[in-house]
């Protein structure tokens, strides 16, 4: 009984065979929960022999996931190869010239193909679900796309990769150097062998620009994130931030301003007591400011093979009900421009963490140099834990309160010129 | 452009306002997200003249729900009347009959004469959503309904009502005790005149029959929760707790056991490092283990207007994407029964708070009596800011590791027994 949907599979990493797992396994599951008969009857991957702990042998096996994204075998193509452009994209646009659905965890090339794959679905009536591409097995696009749409949202931010969010708690638990946690994120499977993608914020930035269309029914724009990764925060800055009640995150933010939309990649500064702040380790967590709902924050894994399929399960089971729905929330034919704010209108607080040379006068000077600025600070702290006697400096951390950026960056060169510093202050925002 | 979908609304308190005014204001909104006009026609509600915020004086007004619910004007009715049989269950039987779609935010009705009318629905291929019914704002039904249904649930647990949380957040903040706490709870508009229903604990069991059904497959099973309320709580409890690294919190537990399904709504211990602990005030919470996502947690506003219509527009919205599916997850018919497990057997820590007569000897005994139930203890406190040299008592706080509740009940009889003590115990559950 129940409709027949036959699944074909590009791509057999963690992801890929832990779906491939769970329609076999769990086939009497699905068929009850949804009504369909979920067929695996393809896959395609380079490694046939590898051991991927499921027998997969009696399949279909594609050498070329465009031949089997184009082949009558399937209803439902699931993507799982990666990679913005190459065979990943071939095989989505074949998968939709010859009337199956999509789903896929590809982040990158949602983030950059989205607008024209939605309207290419959408003129067929199919459905490309990419639930998975963000935030792994938290069901935020559903949440956004479905229940919360009836919101106007204001602002979307979270931590997007869990790979920034372990280095950050190790660095806090155990004041570990940035270089230290990530060794130890590498040693345990949590950080890629070239780390710069996650830790520089592209993955991040991918990710939340998926969700900036998504919460205001704009446009895509990768390269409108303005992007700032977590190699530059250190155990001291960590140390300081915490003194004065505030966690340091890798946050995606976007939100509407005056000016336009502002999406920023970012180590940030978030209030200790913030549900957000206890947000540890490889988890992920996303908040939506919707305008009757309030604050909702979803919580879990935002990784892992099994984590992420139970999204591209979830995805399924979507098409199963034959849930066709706009891709991005509204028809890729209407999504509004992007019209990017100017980052440097900005307006928030700033934690500033200066080395002073540590002479008569400086710590006045600094105060002067804000004031001068219009900058209304709510913390100016002179750590003595930190003073060091050899260099005769020490570290000074100031709390401000709403300004622009623009401010801050004259106040901390003019702190420069006065000749009260001369390494780069650190300065990192603060989301409340 | 786009279908046309008329929407009759039965009860107009806070909530039905707020679905109203979003209907009316955000018209263009909506038809951006869903393709949908929904477009308010008719409303029933016992006073025509109150100020709601809103001009409603243009639509059809009815006296009945059931004539509303029947009309030929409506293809959607959303009950928000509240009361589980009454006019609410005949004005949904009466929708029902008359190939309406419903949307109801009636958690009581839903977790009595759910599955009846599920069936009823399924019938017919109309769609009844209770988004709403369930921590308010919260996408929690459609997360488990739908993105999470690849998993097998083994738990679920949430904060599900707003009014214990205040009370046992300013309790812990403050030290008030429960009676100052509703007090301010109730002139803050938190808490009802008549408070039991929620201090008791019995719309947290209404709100778990419902989630219990969804995860587990189950059919509603509302006389099967164990329930008890948040009224013996003191501030001392909290205190005691806090000190050994835990929160108390409101609970609905629902879990799969080896003897069927548990369904339990009581204050519980949480560890303070748990997110869950940090959720406050009239917020809720969700968590949902699932065999492949691991634990997911869904935070937000349960109750409030606003936040409450915002889920019964998702409602609408996915109505208007055709979106009929099962209510329960699976057909009404194809429910399993309820096999209810036997708590006695409940496995788990607990928090015992004893009030001790205060001579040699006592705290060893107590020991023993433990030890001879073979009750593994994680700690055992003797408070000295908790003697009390008038009476001669001292509190003295247990935390057992997993154990058995019958276990535990025979050595405080024991206790007891041997003239320790002579008041009732203080005996918390505990959930990791």
């Amino acid at each position: 009984m129940g409709k027949n949907l036959k699944v074909g599979i590009a791509g057999l990493g963690t992801v890929g065979a832990a779906t491939a797992r769970i329609l076999i396994e769990k086939s009497g599951h699905l068929l009850a929960r949804s009504g369909c008969n979920f067929e695996l009857t393809s896959v395609c991957a380079r490694d046939r022999s590898k051991d991927r702990g499921i027998d997969l042998s009696e399949f279909n096996w594609h050498d070329d996931p465009v031949a089997l994204a184009a082949s009558p075998d399937i209803d439902i193509f699931v993507e799982l190869i990666g990679g913005e452009d190459g065979p990943a994209l071939d095989a989505i646009n074949a998968a939709l010239d010859n009337g199956k659905h999509v789903v896929t965890a590809n982040k990158a090339l949602v983030a950059t193909h989205g607008e024209m794959l939605a309207k290419k679905a959408e003129s067929k009536n199919l459905a490309i679900g990419y639930e998975s591409a963000v935030a792994g097995g938290i069901p935020v696009i559903n949440a956004i796309r479905d229940s919360l749409a009836g919101n106007k949202v204001s602002r979307i931010f979270g931590i997007l990769n869990g790979t920034c969010n372990y280095i950050l708690t190790r660095m806090e638990k155990d004041r570990l150097s940035f270089a230290d946690a990530l060794t130890e994120a590498q040693s345990l499977g949590y950080a890629e062998a070239d780390p710069t993608f996650d830790v520089a914020g592209n993955d991040t930035a991918h990710k939340l620009a998926i969700l900036t269309s998504l919460a205001f029914g704009t446009k895509i724009n990768l390269d409108a994130v303005y992007i700032e990764g977590i190699e530059n925060i250190t155990p001291e800055d960590i140390a300081s931030a915490a003194r004065l009640g505030y966690a340091i995150k890798l946050l995606g933010v976007a939100l509407e301003t005056d000016s336009g939309i502002e999406q920023r990649v970012h180590p940030t500064l978030v209030l200790r007591s913030a549900l957000i702040a206890q947000v540890s380790g490889v988890t992920n967590a996303v908040a939506i400011d919707g305008d009757e709902v309030g604050e909702v924050l979803l919580v879990g894994a935002g990784a892992g093979g099994d984590a992420t399929a139970s999204a591209v399960i979830g995805d399924l089971i979507g098409i199963g009900f034959g849930q066709v729905r706009p891709v991005f929330g509204r028809p890729g034919s209407s999504m509004n421009p992007h019209v990017q704010a100017r980052l440097r209108a900005h307006e928030g607080g700033y934690f500033i963490r200066l080395n002073v040379h540590d002479h008569p006068g400086a710590f006045a000077a600094i105060a002067a140099r804000m004031a001068e600025q219009d900058i209304s600070l709510e913390h100016i702290v002179q750590h003595h834990e930190d003073h060091d006697a050899d260099s005769g400096r020490q570290s000074v951390t100031i709390i401000t309160h709403e300004t622009m950026e623009e401010h801050v960056r004259v106040a901390l060169s003019a702190i420069r010129e006065d000749g009260h510093i001369d390494n780069e202050p650190q300065m990192i925002r603060i989301e409340r």
